[in-house]
């Protein structure tokens, strides 16, 4: 904060929250907020109905329902400076924070705590290390569960019950499962398609362990693969791993975006690949720190992200091959472990 | 907007994206927003990422991701008058569009919205009445499906598929289902915990069907009940009975929260009703309105909410107990019909 000239900050997200004080909070609509100051102060302000046990150095102010929280972030905050703030808070108390002029302007500072959490120290790397292990056993199981009168729905409760019996505490974030044209759309809600034959099959899975996120996509063939099918499939593969080649501390996020991009742009199919080739995760499944052509960051050490090129055919099928990744002294290891090959599940 | 002042308006809730347009959006960390001002201007902006099908009168204004989408925002916004904005647009995009000095003023204009969308139309009645028919239905299956090894967390995954069976689109709230002192804590997170004989056991629950929220809380004991449990048991009934009975036109929320509270604190519970009485349910499950001691706003006929009193005894048990109710043109109607008597489960 010093370094950043940010004398005051409000931490509002629980996952951020939880990271500086290992306490996870579900505040739902009642608000929540971290005060701290360069003088060293902490200050949670909190409501009375959250269980919250104490942490030493941090000041607890606590808050009835039908009592304004604002009035007690108020008390904290010095009226002659700026206030920083992360990047989700609600408007609704953003604006009555300001309407009782509680600091001389607003910033969004929440790359200060976003940064920090970026680079996962060795503890860290361990539990991304086996949230992402659990991943790889949870998808060959769901690959192998695959059959034809299982809807895509269907299938997000069987994955459910197959993270928990492999030690996850949940979804990561819902998953996507899509058959064949639902494959297109990379945002796709599972509904309740049935396979046919020739369809692909686009898993993007995660799921939750000790707090820390997993996130892995195969695309894998249902029966048969027609010529174009395997032909965009193996592009993608190629996209994917020429992108992780490139991953090392000094790299740029642009140039892993660049990497999985050029592939795909010189077979001719670069407008179909419609998003960014991946984000940072870890606490959360979208941490601070995108892989797209805009972001300049330099690669570290301790950084973990997806690589997730993809190409989305509207109305016939898409293909996405999603990986973590982490930057390690020299290089990369790769957290999952699934096999990239092409799969055709026959469904014997 | 032209009662109130506000001469124009960002709308950025998905759920009331869908109230005006019908078209639902989940759009992550992405931005999107429908701006609206007193000319009659409608213009969406969104990701091209999201497929958007177009509506009459609805200018839809695109970005791609690495485009800042508050640029197309400065379009649309009169920088000559103050801007009205919804109580959930994240900090970083509201603190975007002051430094780019959007408008002469930000203001939380989130009731006008909010208040339409309490006031349900016959058709969201329909539709509200619908959806507490199915989780009627589930609550009493889910009951059925009580035995003692199986634990809260393999519980929900039970109540989902539930839910599926019974035709709707999934959970509209991470359910609660709290077995004896884990029932205590009103927020509790379903965990492996087993039962034991003499547990209260809280089942709080809710589904989504076509788009719209059910809630309901059922307390139900383990095997046997102490005389303890069955006087708090009683007594919680008896003050959703009595708030109930208070729901009709022109009556204040304020109200109906105090007659549910008299109950309690005459009996010298007062302070383990730790929590408001209700909240307002819709396309969210908390819709705008609380049923709370400091709601002074008046009811009025189409207005749906829950009455949920509670008496949480922290390492013991606890007890809640909640319906959703309309109001009807001249008093009240209940939308579920699952039986509130003490009910004892002997798993036969």
């Amino acid at each position: 904060m010093e370094k950043e000239g940010v004398k005051q900050l409000l931490i509002t997200s629980p996952a951020s929250i939880y990271y500086l004080t290992e306490r996870y909070l579900y505040p739902g609509e009642r608000m929540v907020a971290l005060f701290l100051n360069c003088q060293g102060e902490a200050t949670i302000v909190i409501n009375e109905l959250f269980p919250f046990e104490e942490v030493e150095g941090l000041k607890l102010l606590w808050y009835k329902d039908g009592e304004d929280p604002v009035d007690r972030l108020l008390t904290l905050v010095d009226k002659n400076h700026q206030l920083g703030i992360d990047k989700e808070w609600p408007s609704r108390f953003l604006i009555k924070l300001m309407e009782k002029e509680a600091a001389i302007g607003y910033v969004d500072s929440s790359y200060i705590i976003d940064r920090v959490r970026m680079i996962k120290d060795e503890e860290e790397q361990n539990l991304m290390r086996e949230a992402s292990r659990i991943n790889d056993r949870v998808m060959e199981r769901l690959i192998s569960s695959i059959k034809g009168d299982i809807s895509e729905k269907r299938m997000t409760n069987i994955l459910l019950d197959i993270y928990e019996e492999e030690g996850a505490d949940g979804f990561s974030f819902s998953p996507i499962i899509a058959y064949g044209a639902n494959g297109a759309d990379p945002h796709h809600h599972c509904d309740s398609s049935l396979l046919k034959k020739g369809d692909s099959i686009i898993l993007d899975i995660g799921g939750i362990k000790n707090n820390y996120c997993s996130d892995m996509t195969r695309t894998v063939f249902y029966k048969e693969v027609s010529e174009e099918c395997r032909a965009i499939y193996e592009l993608v593969k190629k996209a994917n791993l020429a992108a992780i080649e490139k991953v090392k501390p000094g790299a740029r996020f642009c140039d892993i975006d660049r990497a999985a991009r050029e592939v795909i742009e010189k077979a001719g199919y670069g407008k179909y690949f419609t998003h960014r080739t991946g984000h940072s995760i870890g606490l959360e499944v979208h941490d601070f720190g995108d892989v797209s052509s805009v972001n300049t960051d330099i690669l570290e050490p301790g950084m973990i992200f997806s690589i997730e090129p993809g190409i989305y055919l509207t109305g016939d099928f898409g293909v996405r091959i999603e990986d973590l990744v982490l930057v390690t002294e020299d290089g990369v290891e790769v957290l999952n472990s699934s096999s990239k090959d092409l799969r055709i599940i026959s469904e014997e």
